[in-house]
Formats: C-alpha cells, sequence, structure tokens
C-alpha cells in the first residue's frame, strides 16, 4: 500500500451522480416535510430509490445500509461552544470546591474565576485538559447520570432551550426515513462517546450500541460494595475526528457506510471512505448559511471548520451541500410547520425513543 | 471508587439463582434439541422466560437484551490450537520468501524451518510477534480476504475438517433461540476482531458489527488507484481478554450485557460484569471434559485455561457449567441427530447467514 500523497487524487473508482440533474417525484407521502424541494432533497430522495429499488443498478443488501451522521453541527446546534465543552465547563465549576489547585492552574484558573477573554481564547489542549479532568475518575454511569443531569438543567445561550432541543428537524426526517427503508442509523462523532450515549436515544432514536464516539479508557473495577464497574480514566483510545472517524467506523461498525453526513473538515475522510464503496452512496454536508435563523459560520469559526478546500472537494466529488438558508423549511422540531412526529422511531430497531417533547425526559 | 481487592468480594446485590431446583415444561417444540435434560439446558431456559415473560419480576425489555458469547472454546474447537494462531503460522509460511530475515530470526525461524519443538514452547509474546508481523501493512479488505481463503482451504489436525464446520451445535441453538427471543448476539472474542468478522455472519449469523474483539489500529490511507483504504498497523488500540472484555463491551456495545456464554479465564470478568446488572442474568461457562468426542482440558492447558479457581467463583456464584460430555447429546451440525437448519439466522436482524453447509462458501 503505497501512500502517494497527502491531498487525495480523485480516485478513479465511478463516483455516481446523484445530486445533479435529477427529477423526483414524491407522490402522495412527503418523508421529509421540512425541506424545500431543491437538489439536496432530490439528492436524499434519488439515493433512496437507487439503494433500495430491487431492479436499481445501484441495489444495495439489507444488512449493508449503514448511514452514518456526524452530530454536532449536523444534528444539533454546537455554536456558540460544543454543548459537550459547556458541560466540561459546568463540571469544573461544580466539582472546583475539591480541586483547590485550580484556583492558580491554567486553564481551570480561568473557568473557576470566570475570566471570559482568557476562555475565549482556550485552545484544543486547553479543552483537553478540562475534558480529562471532569471525564474521569467516575463509573461511566455515574458519568452519565450527570450528563443528564446537566442536559435537563442547561440552557443554550441564544435560543433559550435544552441543547435536547436544538436538534435539526429536517435531520430528523433524514434519519426517520432512512430507517423505515431498511437503513441502521449511526451517528460518528468527534464528541465523547460515552456523552453523547447518555442523549442519541432519546432525542434520535439511535441506541448506545449505534453512536461511535471518540473513546477514553475505562478501568474495569469492583466498587465499594464488590460490584463490578467500569471507571473512565483521562486517557484517549481513539480521537474520532477526520481519519479518526473510518478507523473509529471500522472498529465499532466493521462495514463502509453507504450514507454519511458532516458539516465540517471533520467529516471530510468519513465522507470519501463512505463514497469508495460500490453501489449507491451518499454523502452530504451541512452548511452553516443561515445568520437570521441559527448561525453562518465558515473557514474562520472556531467550531465546525468548513473550510474553502472542504467546499471544493465537495463540488469535485459531487457531494450534496445542504444550505440550512435554502433547503430547511424549520430548523428545530418544536416551530411552527415541524411535524409533530419526528423524531419517533420506525426502523424496529428495539431503540427507546419516545414521541413528543421533551424527549430526553421520557428516556431515563 | 476504591479499589478493595485483587479478587472481588462477594457483592451485595441479589445474585438470582436460576440454575438450582427449577423445573422447566418444554412443551411441544424444544428450540433445544442437542440438549440433553439437565440442570445447564434448564438454566437457559429459565432464564428465557425470566427475561421475556410479561409478568416476570425479572422482565428485560427488548433494547436491553443483550447477550455475548466468547468464540474460541465456546462457539467453535480451541484445540490443540488457537485457529488464528494456525492462521498466522500458515501466513509466516506464505510470506517468508519476502522476508529472508526470518530464517535466523526467532519465532520466525522456528515456523520456517518447521521446527515443532520450539512451536511448541512458543509463550504468548512468541504469537504476538507472529501476529504482529502477519496481520498488518495490508487492508482490513485484504487481510479478510486472506482469512476467507484459509479457512475455506485449512483443515483441523483431529477432525479433518474446516474449522468452519466445527461449531458446537448446541450454542447455534442457543443464539438462534435468543435471537427469536429478541436478543441481539454479540460475540466478543480475545481474537483478532477483523478475523473474527471474516466468517461470523457465515457462520453464526452474527454480523460484523456485532463481533467485538482485539483491535489493531489503522490508518487512513488512499490507495494505488487514489481510493480510500484502512492500512492495518502492528499496534494493539484493546486487548479483548479478562478486564478487557468488559472494557471492549462498554466501548462497541454500550450496554452491560444480560446473558453471557464463556468458557475460560479469560471469560471471567465479562460474566462477573454481567451478572452485576438487575433484571434476569444468565452466566454459563462451557466445560471441556469430553475426551472422547473433542477434548478435555482444565487448568494445565496451553490454551482455554480453566482453571480451579475459575470453577469455584462460578460455584459460588451460580454460573451455569455446561459439561459437554454430559448436556451435549451432538457437538456438531454434520453429525448424527443434529438439526439441518441448527445454524439459521431468525433474528431479523439482517444476517447475511445461509442455512446448510458449507455456511462459510455460501456467504461470501
Amino acid at each position: 500500500m503505497r501512500k502517494q500523497s497527502i491531498m487525495p487524487v480523485l480516485y478513479s473508482v465511478a463516483i455516481l451522480v446523484f445530486c445533479v440533474g435529477c427529477t423526483t417525484t414524491p407522490g402522495a407521502h412527503d418523508p421529509l416535510p421540512s425541506w424545500n424541494d431543491g437538489p439536496a432533497k432530490r439528492c436524499i430522495l434519488d439515493f433512496v430509490l437507487a439503494a433500495t429499488a430491487k431492479n436499481s443498478p445501484e441495489f444495495v443488501p439489507g444488512e449493508q445500509r449503514i448511514a452514518v451522521f456526524d452530530n454536532d453541527g449536523t444534528l444539533w446546534v454546537e455554536q456558540p461552544i460544543y454543548p459537550q465543552i459547556s458541560f466540561a465547563i459546568a463540571q469544573v465549576m461544580t466539582t472546583a470546591p475539591q480541586h483547590p489547585e485550580w484556583q492558580s492552574e491554567e486553564p481551570f484558573k480561568a473557568v473557576v474565576t470566570n475570566d471570559r477573554d482568557t476562555i475565549a481564547r482556550f485552545n484544543i489542549k486547553d479543552f483537553e485538559k478540562i475534558i480529562a479532568a471532569t471525564h474521569s475518575n467516575m463509573t461511566v454511569e455515574e458519568f452519565q447520570n450527570e450528563v443528564t443531569g446537566w442536559l435537563a438543567a442547561a440552557e443554550h445561550p441564544r435560543f433559550k432551550r435544552p441543547h435536547t432541543e436544538l436538534v435539526y428537524q429536517p435531520m430528523l426526517e433524514v434519519m426517520r426515513y432512512l430507517r423505515a427503508k431498511g437503513f441502521k442509523t449511526y451517528i460518528v462523532t468527534g464528541g465523547g462517546q460515552d456523552f453523547v450515549r447518555s442523549f442519541a436515544d432519546g432525542i434520535y432514536g439511535v441506541p448506545p450500541e449505534q453512536v461511535v464516539g471518540s473513546v477514553g479508557k475505562v478501568r474495569y473495577d469492583y466498587g465499594r460494595d464488590g460490584r463490578p464497574v467500569l471507571v473512565k480514566l483521562p486517557e484517549v483510545i481513539l480521537l474520532d475526528d477526520k481519519t479518526g472517524k473510518p478507523e473509529g467506523i471500522n472498529m465499532m461498525i466493521g462495514r463502509r457506510p453507504v450514507a454519511a453526513f458532516g458539516n465540517s473538515n471533520g467529516d471530510r475522510q468519513m465522507l470519501e471512505y463512505t463514497q469508495a464503496g460500490t453501489g449507491a452512496r451518499l454523502m452530504m454536508l451541512v452548511h452553516h448559511d443561515d445568520a437570521e435563523r441559527e448561525y453562518a459560520y465558515g473557514a474562520e469559526s472556531k467550531v465546525g471548520t468548513f473550510s474553502d478546500e472542504l467546499m471544493t472537494e465537495a463540488r469535485q466529488r459531487n457531494w450534496g451541500v445542504i444550505s440550512m438558508k435554502k433547503d430547511w423549511k424549520v430548523l428545530f422540531p418544536w416551530q411552527d410547520g415541524a411535524t409533530p412526529d419526528g423524531r419517533a422511531n420506525v426502523d424496529g430497531q428495539r431503540s427507546g425513543a419516545r414521541r413528543g417533547t421533551p424527549a430526553l425526559a421520557a428516556s431515563g
């Protein structure tokens, strides 16, 4: 296996063109009612037809129907700061009394003294330290209970709603539609796997075993009562971002996906890897170009970077680019016009997802 | 989280006694026809009833029905040498011409010169070196093609049959029965994940995404034609044995199993971890006590060690111990008396498992 160059050459396997010049006849029932008619919606409908119609030359057998979704910025709002970072900062505040050393030790000092200027300049290493400190030395169950408790109380600074209500209604419809067509939907996130598993079933209908994320090491141990537990350690086994996404997919799923949705440079390799298989393929990127209803951000963003280079690659490879502004009629399930059962689970994957809101509270 | 002792104290949560003094009324259809009536068979039937009957106090909701199975010695024959080791040795022979240094470098020298005495004294480090050398520097797909090719040709030294036919018919029946009752069946093996995924769907009806095994690192790269591929590296991320089994289960599944089957010291923590949940539980160990029909081995064995200490723990914790000699009417699907559809998949998990033999050839 020779490595040819850092930037991939456009590979020679046939790139199937779904996203250009197709016509659709949605018929009586529209599975994607929150999507405006346009190339992005056509992309999805044409792909599903090509993958599932018995006589399709690009038919994909049922067991190979794997669809992967990035989380932050693809399924829920990631601006102005990743929700997991907000959680970690809240955890620092909560546990600060047990850590007097944080009063003088950065990056913790900035958090406990609420030094917003310094926090605004935090780099990835600072966040890694905060996550390592707040996501370890407790059992996986204890950690997930803390996440659930935080999510029930925390509010988005702009929308004044829980993060669990800031999920994109159009994407919920895509997940539901794909599941109805025999796809297994997975989340493949750079976020912490234990973190996202705390809420993915409740808000997306994606059970824990279908959440692939960044993985921390755990230690098998016996609790106070001798009961076996897994204790989280501050050591990363898999950073599920960029090249880590196909690596994580191979580790956790062991199949090449057929459809992949992302929104940033961190999803590039996942989409490339998906496209390189045979049969119908769907690769799509959510572009946040809607400052009025949500946010508009690109290369200069601190989170969810969508570089000009990524946009160029998307055009070259015929990946679908979803314009939040043009393609989505509504953004969130609680907005006027959103279908009420958008988050219902209809795939028979034994998910615990519940109808209606608040979804997370009902998910236990 | 305080660590109390190396050996766990018997923890205080109620240990449910399924395996002692139960009576069964199998009724007209026997889901386990290859099992003799006895405590092991009763264990399984009573567990399924307790977990699935709507009015059962130990009812387990559908999405939590996770059953985990060790592979070597639990689902297929592991003596006189793990099949994966046989494969690795075959790979050394095949690729030796490209490695002149192996002529003088142990442990490879012993293999290429067929020095059986030295091979018989190999320790785990020797095998690790052989596996690292033969399971890397190729794509995951190339590796799995090599496994499939080897399995189609290799023969067990005693039974003169492919390894894929040396799967235990009674265990195939258990897997099929659990799937029919809404369980998701997973393999949790100390063997290589990519190795076991090559055949698990074909012979057990367990798809790749439900195989948890020892994981090697991969590198995302672009092949000769620019096509994205994953290249196997000689570096282990997870050793899925002993404490690594609950760790791997948490990483890959994210739920505590309800039922666990093993056969050796390497499965101890997986069974402990399974038992420590609430609701109906099933923990079982296959005991190889049948030298006439298969093998009899225990503490002194080089593979699949089942120590006296493990047997003591099994008795204390009320784990079911399966006597191959007493509990199993037949061992393999091709023997007289085995039900022909023993390996059929009936769980609706979109598995590619086929009926009849040879199963692997049919699995593509």
